[in-house]
């Protein structure tokens, strides 16, 4: 299939990219490259150095003779897209091409109408391209385990069987995302499902956990291969962040009581998802919801993960937390879609701990302790002076 | 109370400015004129005449003693938004500052992205000018009964108690929008309800029906008083539009079938209900939504109305829907809590839709017969090229 991933020289994008590519897909890799961009802003960098875009294709091709086609452009730019479409002709397109990071749309207003307009905007472009140009493809898109929040009742894949006054209808799972990011992908899930309804697109919007790892089989490879870490406050996740400290012999920190219940995945598992969803497309006008995640943890417990696969002493500490969010609450979610379309997990032993720390042991001396601590405060909407004058100037 | 209105030249905001300015709270008038300007971009008119928003303002000072301080800038101006919100000190906020029409979001991509955009950065900006400047202020926003869609259970106002797998939650009402217009709305419901959790904003979304009627108590004092009143394809409400196709002597144009269900209200009844919010406001940290409407009628039964109190035959013919909704549908909507704090409704019998129709018969010879017709089809992504040389041009 010709499978067009956008946000290809991404943490997820490009090992995706890759690994399609490597199971005979032809693939087109589109980026802007606007997350090095945020590291500008930052003064963040990958833990793992990343080559550039198209020294990664390059690389690539000298290794398994297979041709990963760039397109370098900005979704937000509608020509751009539909050019970009008609030029490659995709049977499906892989959407990773967001801002990602719950902390960055939380510095202050810029931040927050950043991600929402570039979210939306680009996601509304391809829907509009896709409709124009050929409403067969399939749109896989990342949405996020985040939209739903932690409700009191099991969370279900998309939609909900709701019984109310004597009727019945399935509708809508209820969303109760928790930052404006998050909310950018429930405004994101909104679009698709009308555009799917009045157009006949098909779509898999696929909410997924929180990614941790950072090899698979394909970045292995070659050093150049390899895809981003991060571990800072703004664009790190939670586990990797926890190896960084254990390495550096910082405390881990956990935010507030650090019962906050996430579901989780390893980075192979999110290539393997994707790669199922491309095989088994949406019918048409259908929009459906996969939950992509694979085992469900708490902060807690996946800092107890962390100490316990280290080799010497790791403290645990717990901050204030910088979030509004519960910190002990129900959380249970159905996860059975990708499993009944043949997903085989690899779950989070041990054993996986170990590889992560090992891969940070490899990059320590690239190690900057100042970047973890948490720069965003869900209580302000944007006083804090320091916010303004380290993040607030790039975008606006 | 100082209360400031955005979107105080349009339809429903310059009546609600007057009333409100009317019975004795300081009124800011916030505008920036877009909807005038969708009228040149359309070849549209009101069929009323209406006065600037300077000459407005200068004769209800005349008439009334009361003065209606105008602001001039768009919402989109996060600096002109701060330096209102600071200046003006508002106890509450109405915010009627949004592209309002449906047919008008689906024209094409450019206008469907005008809409979410115009509208979800305006609400932002908004937020974040109240958590910064003065969290107490409360927020009163126009949503809309669209966001619920038409779900084959009872809609409740806003939130819904779920049972599900044994366990229960109170839980946002799933939403089913109809077009990107409404989903902007849906977008923006999500992002108040945050900013409520997160900062302890207080704001009300009224969720409102469709609106009828032109006439309110200040608006018939002077001519230079009254409101808008559209009846095109693109901003013209069904009732509205049906009772100048009646005065034109032009069939009643019923989209489709004609069983689609909404919940609608007096044009009386949007002050009143607007009033009571403000006099009523939130508590801190609560979002609230009440469903802003008095009764549900099918269009046929609207197009029956209008036959009924017209003088002369008046013909009904059913086009093909250019919209994608369902024709014939349960729909039943709760509206209690608007009633339980004093709403007496105005209710839609025949003397009313007598009294539109005089409205249009005075105003007959501004009728455009062309602008009627639907020019938006829920079907096409935009590749109808009338509609890109006729209505694609201004914004992009």
């Amino acid at each position: 299939m010709r499978v067009l991933v956008l946000g290809a020289d991404g943490y997820l994008g490009w090992p995706t990219a890759l690994h399609l590519s490597h199971r005979g897909h032809e693939v087109g890799a589109v980026d802007n490259f606007v997350r090095r961009q945020y590291d500008y802003e930052l003064g963040t960098s990958s833990l793992v150095p990343i080559a550039q875009l198209q020294r990664r294709v390059k690389v690539w091709e000298d290794i398994s003779g297979l041709r990963v086609q760039p397109f370098i452009g900005d979704l937000n730019d509608a020509e751009f897209v539909y050019d970009t479409v008609r030029e490659f002709k995709p049977d499906a397109i892989i959407h990773f091409a967001e801002q990602r990071s719950a902390p960055y749309s939380m510095i202050d207003r810029a931040h927050a109408v950043y991600t929402q307009v570039n979210n939306v905007v680009g996601n509304l472009n391809l829907l509009f391209a896709i409709a124009e140009i050929d409403p067969s493809i399939h749109l896989v898109k990342l949405g996020t385990m985040g939209e739903y929040g932690t409700p009191n009742i099991d969370i279900e894949e998309g939609f909900i069987e709701i019984t109310h006054r004597g009727r019945t209808d399935v509708l809508p799972f209820p969303k109760q995302p928790g930052s404006y990011y998050h909310l950018s992908k429930v405004h994101d899930s909104h679009n698709i499902m009308f555009a799917c309804r009045i157009w006949g697109l098909r779509s898999t919007d696929l909410n997924q956990g929180i990614v941790y790892g950072q090899e698979t089989d394909e970045t292995v490879l070659h050093p150049d291969l390899a895809t981003r870490f991060d571990y800072d406050g703004v664009f790190g996740t939670v586990l990797n962040r926890f190896c960084v400290q254990a390495v550096a012999g910082h405390p881990l920190t956990v935010y507030g009581a650090g019962g906050q219940t996430r579901g989780m995945l390893n980075i192979r598992d999110t290539l393997a998802c994707v790669e199922i969803a491309v095989n088994n497309p949406a019918e048409e006008g259908e929009y459906r919801v996969f939950n992509q995640f694979t085992e469900s943890f708490s902060v807690k417990e996946l800092a107890d993960k962390v100490v316990e696969a280290s080799n010497g002493p790791v403290r645990v500490t717990n901050l204030d937390n910088p979030r509004v969010e519960k910190e002990e609450h129900y959380y249970r979610a159905a996860h059975t879609k990708l499993l009944d379309l043949g997903l085989v997990p690899n779950l989070l032993d041990r054993s996986t701990v170990a590889s992560i720390l090992s891969v940070v042991e490899r990059h320590r001396d690239r190690i900057d302790v100042d970047a973890i601590a948490p720069s965003a405060n869900w209580r302000s909407a944007g006083n804090d002076d320091r916010l303004h004058s380290e993040a607030g100037s790039v975008r606006s």
